[in-house]
């Protein structure tokens, strides 16, 4: 597994570029970030060598596609995505995540049937490039109140979404807080393959009631009472090798500089990482 | 449009093959019945010499397949369709429909994801053997909140989800009861092409409001306050020239006789096709 | 159905909204361009204006997706697809169309393959946009042995791999020089439904032996040997109703005006649409 | 990987509960068998206790589905699909097996498209029961030619073709023979995932010219010239955790004693394994 940073938790870090510094300084193999906006910036021949110089993968991109709304806005992110999936092609990149809010102000069914064509489309055309698509579902208790109407939430409700939406490279986007949130264990990661996980997002849970663990709490990996080695070495023991990339969202920004900020990541992540592993070889004796 | 039937409505008719008979007596040019049944009692070609004696054609066959319940229902259900689209095949039909119930006790979004998976199987086994399948949505107001959540029961949503299942053999089954429930008129059918509608049943609706409108509540065609002639009239404009058949649900069974009701049914379609024709006459002047 | 021209077979006209001008001052309804091309020129109101005032629509435009060569010259396609079909469908155009080479250098069946895919993304970029995608069969005979390998050129095989393509939004683009060299008649458009049909070429045969009919040698409607009347009467018949277009591939560019090119157009349309009114008469007798 | 058989290469056995009985005396863990049989001698309970009580698994069933041919064909071995997937569901079996023959006498393109349609069907009903659909290319060089015209047998024309139906549950079944005829190596198996394989098929070639192997002229595994160590040292680096199952084809029935041939079956397995781990020792290292 590569470890990875996204600039959810790294502060008022202000380009791209210093998070790529950063995450080779720190020891971290992957970054997800706007790959589009580097290779406007730097050209692709240029973005690939700042790649190769700090030694640094693109995880994944976001979809640049709103999905949930309007058709019209549907469609104008058509336009973006083939320009995304593009240029992250080009410097190697393989995923690109969405998120699902599991309430909605929809009628939930209609909604679902909308949005199964959208994301087909737009997996379709991830194909294209080579790319998976990678869905994260969402476990916060407050958010699935938050709208008028549940949509869905679960891990099972997901993989039976991407039965539906039917194409070869949808799965899963596996977040340690929505893994958490939704009551789940190690037990219910061994039942994946790692072919159905496209990305993976690491991150804490403030030592709060389950149902009151809001989505933008988040700590810091080690900081929380989430048992992050189990869902390690979980993903480790059905072969997952992808990119585990940290995703502190918070309602605010933390106050560090950038440069403590992934100092304090990576003393996270040694400690979690080094708890699964020691589970790893528990589980091989 | 070719007119016909189907049992509801003819009270104690106790066997296909009498109505093919009544049918054909008063005018009727389709029925809608268990094509393998009358397969498994005659043999293809008994079958098929019946028909063509009465000159009557079957309409449509009803989806042998449970899709609202669970995987297992399901699967089972999938042998039992290939034995029916083999048999309606056979004897020359081309639609199969289904309804759509307005609500539901599951999770309506997670229910939707499961029902495009497997309605999208189903549609791909009928178009191997060159048929159709066609969605009912339905109308009734008190179905919306039978069950615990809603679901969809309007046209656009219907076509959204026939784009959401993508199989190009899938269809709308347009009834006037849910047409009428829906609060629709003759411009919205306007809107449609012929080839979106699979099948059509038409029954007429009581004289209560329409809020109040019970779905086995139905009324024979012309004995009713739905604007028949302008749901035919709409019908023809768009080039419609399929099937159109009787289907009258009530609660309890009619007691006159088979062929007192299906001469009572050919009155109705003759008052309401007839007034049709004359919304025709009236749009080509 | 609707008389359209396409810039192939005007001359040396150079510019779409010249043909514009041409089309509506000679009587025509529809033609087909370049629909970004004339937004980037004119604004979307102001290209809307411009049609409007002619009273003229967009009948189709090309497929900006070269998916015959590359996977990288696909990909690149696909930009410009989101491009064209946002353009279109602003302006009101609802079909995009390609052809079909009748052999290939490639491996035939890899090549189906890999086509096959392809045009599904197509397909449902379209869909997206409301648009249909026209596959253009093509005849000729000396195509078939142009390159090594045979591919498809029939009405068969073409309907048959839209149902491999397997999107809703996929139907033919029918042009009277391919179903002349395919040695086709009227009762072979009567097997079909209208809603299989995008888009309609219609342009003539010299007098030479159907195999010697070069693609790139057609004359103008009526001047030649097609039986275009029975041509147009078949598509009438089965309810078409959607544009057809001029499009006269030839060798060498015509020497005549623009102008005189239009009004020999005019001249052919006008006699071959009242030879097939004659058959529709006819035929209602 | 688990050791399995088929029963190709062990002579006259005459049931599949006598191959049962000799794959777990003789060490192996799975076997390929006609699943609905077993179900139809025994019940689904005797079956799965039969199973148990050997401790062996099925690897594959057989697509009891002609695709090849005519229509009529292709759509009687639909109800077979669901009758056989049922049965091998129910005792744990999770693959599907078809070979592509590398010629046709049809039209390659034409043949292309509606064996798409076909096996987009296949694998629909087999995802139905959480069974996946393995195509097995076919290599020898004498069989590209057979037939008229060439049709695909490479690896890469294979993961086009699925691609191209499009299915999540459709991957390859990479037989030893064929990656040999098809001239490949272990760098080319390390290209793949493992998820892209649904089963292996292994055995041997003579010490012919590779050009003349001949489809029906295997040898056991470790019996002939094929890199058997590095074939299987490929599929396990790649993470392949399924069946390889022993297909021996020969002209000549085997004239040994079925006992006799599964323990020459086990001998070669026991040594090609053997050097194969070897390989993974060595690679660790």
């Amino acid at each position: 597994m590569l470890k990875g940073l996204t600039r959810a938790g790294l502060g008022s870090i202000h380009s791209d570029e210093r998070m790529i510094e950063l995450a080779a300084e720190y020891g971290f193999q992957a970054v997800d970030l706007d790959a589009l906006g580097l290779i406007e910036r730097h050209g692709i021949e240029g973005a690939r060598e700042l790649l190769l110089r700090h030694n640094i993968v693109i995880g994944a991109i976001g979809l640049p596609v709103e999905w949930r709304g309007a058709e019209e806005t549907f469609r104008e992110g058509l336009s973006k995505l083939t320009a995304a999936a593009e240029a992250a092609s080009q410097l190697g990149c393989r995923a690109c995540c969405t998120y699902i809010l599991p309430s909605t102000d929809l009628k939930a069914a209609h909604f679902m049937a909308l949005a199964t064509r959208r994301l087909r489309v737009c997996a379709q055309l991830l194909a294209s490039y080579g790319m998976k698509l990678g869905l994260e579902f969402v476990g916060p208790h407050h958010l699935r109140t938050q709208w008028a109407n549940p949509f869905i939430w679960t891990v099972e409700e997901t993989l039976d979404w991407i039965e539906a939406i039917g194409e070869r490279n949808v799965g899963l986007l596996y977040d340690s807080y929505h893994w958490y949130t939704n009551g789940l264990t190690t037990a219910d990661i061994l039942k994946l393959h790692a072919d159905q996980i496209v990305h993976v997002h690491i991150n804490d849970a403030p030592d709060v009631p389950v149902e009151e663990a809001l989505d933008n709490g988040r700590v810091y990996p080690g900081e929380g009472v989430i048992d992050l080695a189990g869902f390690l070495h979980g993903l480790h023991s059905i072969g997952y090798q992808g990119v585990v990339a940290q995703e502190i969202l918070s309602s605010a920004a933390p106050t560090e500089s950038p440069e403590m900020l992934t100092l304090r990541s990576k003393a996270g992540f040694d400690k979690v990482f080094a708890a699964a592993a020691e589970q790893d070889r528990w589980q091989e004796k």
